[in-house]
């Protein structure tokens, strides 16, 4: 019998969409106005999906106050009112897609949880478009 | 050829999370401000997704009126404005968090439907949290 | 390593649920109100949810822009204002209920995506009531 | 010591615009596609707001529930699932846009209100358009 | 030169309608559910505006983090996972209906604010019923 | 008889708060995160609101069409995807923040509008704080 806990957070960064194997002009042809050289930016909003057993005792798949703490950490401390490109170590080298950041975001909880619980994670870039991460 | 039909109910009503095995210091320490002893409440908002073949006649996966009519008889009649501890039969000895409630919720109207098809219940406790059940 | 990319989308139209086997008293029955032969509408919001491994290159699973463009034609140009019932071939012989509608629509988008990608519509034609299809 | 208390409601019905002294061409260049003489629809969401002083006694501006009756009976029993042009009195003689529906409703509404208390609605006729109207 | 500027925040609380100069009878005939001597609750959600002129040295109307932090010790940590009938002060003689509560909240916050500066409050006591207070 | 005509519309930007007659470390105490010198960002959202008389011609107040435009021309064309401190005239002398640019807004929007027109414009920079500007 398990269930899905789902907890949401957010927060604001910069970025540019940018692939350094390419000239200006193929990265502004695939990438458009996203791949503007001064940044543009972002209030992303999280979903963070948690599913497993619910543990008789507490009546709670995990504590939501854990998963909060998980989140400040992980993401929000990590990423809120940065750079991607310039301040965060995994965008030095990887481009900041909202496919490329919900995967670094579902590692670094991924790697707090306990075993046996599932993660999917929700990333919207923008109220109309959104990633989604599974692990699979 | 399945489609899942989907549809939004709320009830309103107060809980508070309490172990009766723990004393109260043990409540607090892991409920927080949720095992305050005098209440607290929410609007709890709930998605109930059912999932099955499109009868050819109808063009339904279900008639929605039929599945509205369920969720007022089930769900909104039976905990809207409810005190979820003391007046509801599960929850008098059973711990009313969003996980349970989202079990007793799904077990009492896959009760009521058609067999074949698929239940998935989804219950916001706040616009911030919610929990998901599908009954594996 | 795949990720589920979503864009929204929304197209207003006219519509009736109508079944020429039955005669007016059955559609009334179990249509009610929506069986109103002068018609009424509808906001149809969509979400189109693509499924695939990302492209190393691009750091995309498919390219947003070109998603965009696939629903403003196969979806929105040919949906958006029109009375559906009158005007849309598919439903000249098929009843127009949500869950056909959505069935409709993912036929229309998937026959443009690149082979190896899966595809989710989700149709909500109020913003209580909403259909998914997933093509299985 | 004034406050305003906000209640939402909802109608799904199609209509057209079009201005009976313009020719077709006309009517397509000033309406586009809201012209459609075949009809489209919307779900329009309605917010009634009232404002008066605090009665003492109840701690209500006006009891909610009496609001809800109003607007079930004036909005949505006249409103919903209907063809606005064919089958709403004041639309056949007046072209239904959001700006002339919201005051057909402001007028209703009024009607059946105390003296003393002020009336604004807000009429969505989609999630990004919507009109407002207090009655000066 | 003012703008408005608003902040949104939230808080559950269980409550009862309840006139003590009423027998039972008449509380359950005017507030129906909602005198359940056992309670229900809410997850109020909360907007804070104040319009002021525009401080030329900071571009701030007022610095948002000291309006959240104002939000915090007048309206959350006073309100959030309480019991208002039995917990807080006000609500022990003033019956907590919406327009009550929105009023004890409009005090709470102006007594903090800068002379100068307008204060509105807006409760959602659930996404479909809220009350607007602006002090006049 | 006076209607207001309501239109959402968005663009994405970065910026950093900055005050240049003062050191880093005033900027950092006044601004906090939003002072990083690498920029942040947000999904901006606009509600543009026109006030008027119905003409009784069209039976608008404005074409929404027309001010669909006017928004995209003096809004999107200009702000979407730019950094807004190095990229915008405006922002090269003022602080961007949310006060000053629905300032800014504002003044180019009202300057494209007929006379007799009302023009508020309120500016999302996140789901949670949004200010408003009306003129006066």
């Amino acid at each position: 019998m398990k269930v899905t806990v789902n907890r949401k957070a957010h927060f604001n960064a910069a970025h540019r969409l940018y692939n350094p194997n390419w000239d200006d002009a193929k990265n502004k042809e695939v990438y458009g106005k996203c791949s503007n050289p001064h940044y543009h930016g972002h209030n992303y909003e999280l979903i963070v999906s948690v599913r497993g057993e619910i543990d008789p005792e507490t009546g709670f798949v995990m504590n939501l106050d854990v998963l909060r703490r998980i989140i400040e950490v992980e993401v929000e401390d990590y990423l809120d009112h940065k750079n991607l490109n310039i301040e965060v170590e995994e965008f030095k080298t990887l481009n900041p897609t909202a496919e490329n950041i919900v995967i670094v975001i579902w590692n670094k909880i991924k790697a707090k949880l306990d075993q046996g619980l599932d993660l999917k994670v929700t990333l919207y870039e923008t109220p109309r478009n959104f990633v989604e991460y599974s692990g699979d």
